[in-house]
């Protein structure tokens, strides 16, 4: 018999698991077998003493295995996803779907929503009217055969154990380590049923590891795994050091996304487009999902392709036709009434930002969740006016708080007066893709 | 507000913890405002990032407070007690509790029952048919004033945390863990109203401490915060490389102390008395319980007057009023049936046993518990017929397995053919007391 507290015992003192001792733990505490308490305890042993590779990838297989595996079986293309560490204002998603989708390859999107200072992608889409992302599993599957792509969140089929673990995690202190996070992102990945990934690892102040290093680790970590499966990967080590493009809250991102596709830009006072980096970074996620779907001879063709998808207006088309595959009223679209400036009192170059106080400072205008019972407005966020090199005279706005709910502006004011240095040196722009991993 | 995960996480990253924050933990667990979980993670992280001696005064104190302490205010005489880390055969409380409650020095004996490979002195007790030891706090009260000595078991009114917390401990891992053992064992002596402790900390095999080393540190952490409480306090390293005495099991035991406070001996063939060591280590023990009340000018002239009470049968005396007390019938204690010697095949010197085999074997002989739902049987037991240094023929019985229950015999065989080593080289007699902190 395989006792729960030895294998608890096992892992306190470093010795490895088997994979029978990891499944037992994992499918007993799905099925309500192994209580919280005994988990959290060997959750908390893991982050002392980690996993190695072999144990990684058995509690990845076991978590695949609490639940079902999505079965594409009917649609015999390469299926791709993307997946983002998270961060303030990345809404890549949104823009990228449609691209790749466009290009005639499936994207099976299951989203999250957004927990912490990062936003979700189901929070944002469903800030449009109407919206539905309640789709059931076979809805999801036809809509990926005919459209190309469709979104819904976590459903209780797939990958159980990690939504009851990642909830453990949560208020356990256990979330920030690596073969746990591995693990998580990749059981959920794999259960997809997708045959190819492109990872965007976040490093920075506003991204869960704040190092390059600790990124790089994560990044390399899940592409053993996701190669295990077979599966096709690659990773990009992408900043978080600034909010991405223009906004972050719900409909403000949403809107920014729409610009973007309908070939708009928005010139700033410091000469450049406020959505060129969102714009920048879709684009090279959508043309290397497309890459390792093997359509095209080189990277160099799968960026022109996205582009012209991109600046065509394809790209929109097809998200107007996701709105209307999901009774969304994209013309409809909620704005913000009411918002407050935050200004600089100094002349200067911004040195950096906190974007983490950033985007805590969007929960406080209920951008954002701080726990999942919290309620979010959609139309509440922040607009970024410069970024990280811009010379800003006193009296700049540096952020807008928008939203229609303006007593709570207050609560973000102080955090976001607090989120930005300037100083009188010069500083060179922040560098948005730092490394690409293959 | 404190919150627990932010404490947890606090406790996880190595930092200190202030009082109030451990206070606001261990209250809230207390009340059940805190779930298990989450305490089970707070104590795997004190499992491998400790706590600082501040921390564990404060876990002490907090667990203290977390119930009642008892109010010996109406007896204004020194109040001594023992604390024994445990080991198998270990019933010296049966012995020194009389002969130091003989001398006029009162004894509040709150026992345990016992766990694992090591035996409790409440289960020792209620071997005797119709000894009660469910007093409650005003009859023990009332008792100790009136014989100077009475016992009861854990009540719920005394450390309830500790109660709670050492259960959690139990199934998650975290019993090993120096602080979290000292505050326990400290929090429920210190709520016991005592002025005075004489700890008998254990080493070797058959200890919670296998290592001297280790049994010092303890010993030193728990005078440590003894003394900070203004209580007397000394400690002794006594061996639990072999078990103590001639018996192991409930019944057994008892009836050994019986002897011993009868003055008789058992002379084995090995041509030494059998109970000696048991004797030699309640006289030390007693000695130093009575040495601590301030009553005695030294140590041997305490030591003096409990061999003094001892072999004038004025402990045997102080246990029959005890048994009177606790409406228990001595005269009718069982003795176990049925028996099956375990001999060796060799020749030589007993090198060393495997004590925790040994009173694991106890416990497939259902003397002891394996979990706390596990009946035991009152009269199985193991005999010890010889110690580490003994020349033993080949075909001499090293243990006699007693009970009523013959069928159980088999699953304790094997063990305890296991549990000693014999070899042609000569080995000293193994060292009862190594040392003795004061």
């Amino acid at each position: 018999m395989l006792l729960q507290t030895e294998i608890i015992r096992k892992k306190r003192n470093a010795q490895e698991l088997d994979l029978e001792e990891i499944d037992f733990l994992i499918q007993s505490y799905t099925r309500g077998d192994i209580p919280d308490y005994q988990m959290a305890a060997w959750l908390m042993a893991v982050f002392f003493n980690g996993m190695t590779e072999k144990e990684t990838f058995g509690l990845t297989k076991s978590m695949i295995h609490s639940g079902i595996t999505v079965d594409f079986s009917n649609i015999p293309k390469f299926k791709v996803d993307k997946h983002s560490t998270g961060g303030v204002g990345d809404k890549t998603s949104l823009i990228l779907g449609p691209i790749v989708a466009a290009a005639g390859i499936p994207v099976p999107m299951i989203s999250g929503r957004g927990l912490g200072h990062t936003g979700g992608t189901l929070d944002k889409l469903e800030s449009i009217p109407g919206f539905n992302t309640q789709l059931s599993l076979e809805q999801f599957i036809a809509a990926i055969e005919t459209h190309n792509i469709a979104f819904i969140g976590q459903t209780k089929e797939i990958c159980p154990a990690d939504k009851k673990l990642y909830a453990l995690r949560d208020v356990t202190a256990t979330v920030d380590c690596i073969p746990l996070i591995c693990a998580s992102i990749m059981s959920k990945k794999l259960a997809e049923g997708i045959d190819g990934l492109v990872l965007d690892v976040k490093f920075g102040s506003g991204a869960f590891m704040k190092k390059t290093k600790d990124a790089a680790v994560l990044a390399k970590y899940l592409m053993k795994i996701a190669k295990r499966y077979g599966k096709k990967i690659s990773a990009f080590l992408t900043s978080m050091n600034q909010p991405l493009g223009r906004y972050a809250g719900n409909s403000l991102e949403v809107f920014e996304c729409l610009e973007i596709m309908k070939g708009k830009t928005h010139i700033n006072k410091y000469g450049y487009d406020s959505y060129h980096d969102t714009r920048e970074l879709s684009l090279i996620l959508a043309s290397e999902m497309m890459f390792l779907s093997g359509k095209y001879k080189s990277r160099d063709k799968s960026l022109a392709h996205a582009k012209e998808i991109l600046e065509s207006g394809k790209a929109w088309e097809k998200f107007k036709e996701l709105c209307v595959l999901h009774t969304g009223n994209i013309d409809k679209l909620p704005l913000p009434t009411r918002s407050l400036e935050v200004k600089t009192t100094k002349k200067g170059f911004i040195h950096s930002f906190d974007v983490e106080k950033i985007g805590l400072a969007a929960i406080k205008v209920r951008a954002g969740r701080k726990i999942k019972e919290d309620v979010i407005e959609g139309t509440a966020g922040i607009e970024f006016h410069c970024k990280i090199g811009d010379l800003v005279q006193k009296g700049d706005t540096i952020f807008t708080i928008h939203g229609d709910n303006q007593e709570l502006f207050q609560h973000a004011l102080p955090d976001l007066q607090a989120s930005f240095v300037v100083k009188s040196s010069k500083i060179k722009k922040d560098r948005l893709v730092l490394n690409h991993l293959t």
